[in-house]
C-alpha cells in the first residue's frame, strides 16, 4: 500500500553523496524546507578513498574522515537523511511526486544527485525495457498478477520488493547479486544463486539464460543501487549517458536540477560540491519565484 | 627593465582566491609544475565574511578561518603564492607569456581565476581604451616619453608604476583612490587628491575633468586591483562581462581555462572551488597531451 505524505516540500534531493549534501546545505541556508533521500550508505566511493588531497581546505585526509565532516555539517544544520531509494519521479504540473518503494513524497523542485553506476546493462536489458524489464516493483508489479517474475537483486532493498511481488505474482525467482544469505517466509519466492547471462525475448521477456540453463519468466525486476536517471524521470534529457545540464545546473525540465557525477566528467569531489551548491541555490530561487507567482491575482 | 624567467611552467594561475587555490591543488596532485600569481591579499571577499555555512565540510566557520585552512592546504603541498599582479598575457604559439610589472613568466597553460571587480568604468574609459587609456605602465609607458600622464591609483602597487613612468614621462599626476599618504622622490610626480569625473577626448585622451577643473594630459594609466579579463588577454571571449567557458572550464583560447566568479553567477565559494578543480585537471591534461605530441616525430 502506498503511503502518501500530503506535505509539499520546497525541494527533494535524490542522492546523499557530496553533490546532494552540498545542495541540501545551500537550500537550508536559503531557508528552504527540503527532503534528502539517500541510499544506505552515502557516497561509498568517497568512503573507500584512502586519501584525499584535492578538496580545498582539507589536506591528507581519508575519504572516511572527510565523509564524516560532510555528514556532521548537514547534521549540525538539522538536515536529516531519509534512507530511501527513489524508484521514479513524476511531474504533476504544480509539483513533483517521488516514489520510493511504498512511500510518496512531494516537492516543488527536484535535485538529482544520483552519481554514476559502474554496472553494465545485461544483454537484452535495454531492448526489453518496458516489455518485461522493469526497475520498479511498486510501479509495474500489478502488471504481473499470477505470472512468474525474477528479481535481480543488487542491494538489500530488493528483499522487500520481492516480498511485495510475492503477494501478486505466481512464482518470484530471487536472484541475489550481493552476499545474501537470508530466507523468505513466502513459499512462492525461490532463491537462485546463479548469474544471469542473457535476458531473452523478441518483443517481450520470455526467459533468462542462467549458468548453463534457461528459466522461463514473464518479467524481470532489476534492482540496482542506482536507477539510471532517464528511467527515473520520463523525458529527462540525457547527453552521452549523463544528465544534460546548463551552467546553472538546470535540466531540460523546469524545476529539475542535477549535480555531481551524474552530470558528466570529471568525476571529482570538489566539482560535485560546487555543482550541488549551484543546483541548491537555483532550486531555491525557482521555488521562491513560483510561490510568488501563485500568490499574484490572475491578470 | 624586464626580468625574464626562461623557465616554462606547466601552468600559470592568475588569482589566489578559492578558484585559483583549488586549481593549484589539483594541478599539484597531477604532478604539474605551476606558478600561482596573486594579489597582496588572496580573496578579500572571503576574508571579510563573518560566517560561512555553505561550504561542505565546515559549518559555522568565519571567512578568515576558512581562508586560513585553504592557505594551509596549499602550503602543505609546497605551493608558493607569488605576490604579483598580472598586467597582460600574450600567446606566443607554443606557450603563454604573463607580464607582471617588471617580470615575465612563461607557461604552457593559463588558468584565469581573477574574480570580479565591483568598480565601474569611468565616463570615457571604454571609448578611449588603447587611445590614451591604459591598464599597464610596463607595456605602454614607453609610448609617453616626455609627455604628461596621469596614474589613477586604486592600489599601492601603482606607486612603483608611477615611479617607473616618472623616468620616461614629462609630468606624472598621481591620483590616489585609496588611503595614500606617502610622497615621491621624483619631483615630476605631482600628487592630486581629487576625484576623476570624466576622461575627455574625441579620438585620443586630452584631459581629465576633476572636481571643478580640467587637467590636460596625454594619457592615463588606470591601476585597479583587478584588470578586466578581456584587457588581460587579447581575443578572450566574454559573455555579459564574464569569461565565456564551457563545462570543462575551457575558454575560446586553447590552453586558457577560467574558474570562479570571473566565469559568472552565482558568486559562491563552493562553485569557485569546484570550477578550480575542473580547470586544474583539464589544464593538466592539456599540457600532458601537448608534451606528448611534441615528442612525436613529424609525419
Amino acid at each position: 500500500m502506498m503511503e502518501t505524505n500530503e506535505k509539499i516540500y520546497d525541494a527533494a534531493i535524490v542522492g546523499c553523496g557530496p553533490a546532494g549534501l552540498s545542495a541540501a546545505v545551500n537550500l537550508r541556508v536559503r531557508n528552504m524546507d527540503l527532503i534528502l533521500l539517500g541510499a544506505d550508505f552515502c557516497s561509498p566511493k568517497l568512503y573507500k578513498a584512502e586519501n584525499v588531497d584535492n578538496y580545498l581546505g582539507f589536506y591528507g585526509i581519508s575519504g572516511q574522515e572527510l565523509r564524516d565532516h560532510f555528514l556532521e555539517h548537514v547534521r549540525k544544520m538539522g538536515i536529516e537523511i531519509k534512507n530511501s531509494k527513489v524508484d521514479s519521479i513524476y511531474s504533476l504540473g504544480d509539483y513533483f511526486t517521488l516514489i520510493s518503494r511504498n512511500t510518496e513524497y512531494r516537492a516543488y523542485s527536484v535535485i538529482l544527485a544520483t552519481g554514476v553506476s559502474n554496472e553494465k546493462f545485461l544483454p537484452g536489458e535495454e531492448k526489453l525495457l518496458g516489455s518485461g524489464v522493469s526497475y520498479c516493483a511498486t510501479c509495474d508489479g500489478p502488471l504481473y498478477r499470477g505470472k512468474d517474475v525474477a528479481v535481480l537483486a543488487y542491494t538489500e532493498e530488493a528483499i522487500e520488493e520481492a516480498e511485495y511481488l510475492s503477494e501478486l505474482a505466481g512464482n518470484v525467482f530471487f536472484i541475489p547479486q550481493y552476499g545474501f544469505n537470508g530466507k523468505f517466509a513466502a513459499d512462492n519466492i525461490k532463491i537462485i544463486n546463479e548469474r544471469v547471462q542473457i535476458i531473452n525475448g523478441e518483443y517481450r521477456v520470455k526467459s533468462l539464460t542462467l549458468e548453463g540453463r534457461e528459466l522461463d519468466i514473464d518479467g524481470i525486476f532489476i534492482l540496482r543501487e542506482v536507477t539510471p536517471p532517464d528511467r527515473l524521470l520520463f523525458g529527462l534529457e540525457i547527453d552521452n549517458k549523463h544528465i544534460k545540464v546548463n551552467e546553472q545546473m538546470e535540466t531540460n525540465i523546469p524545476g529539475v536540477f542535477a549535480a555531481g557525477d551524474c552530470t558528466g566528467l570529471p568525476y571529482q569531489l570538489a566539482r560535485a560540491v560546487g555543482q550541488g551548491q549551484v543546483a541548491g541555490l537555483n532550486a531555491a530561487s525557482f521555488v521562491r519565484k513560483k510561490k510568488k507567482e501563485s500568490q499574484q491575482p490572475p491578470d
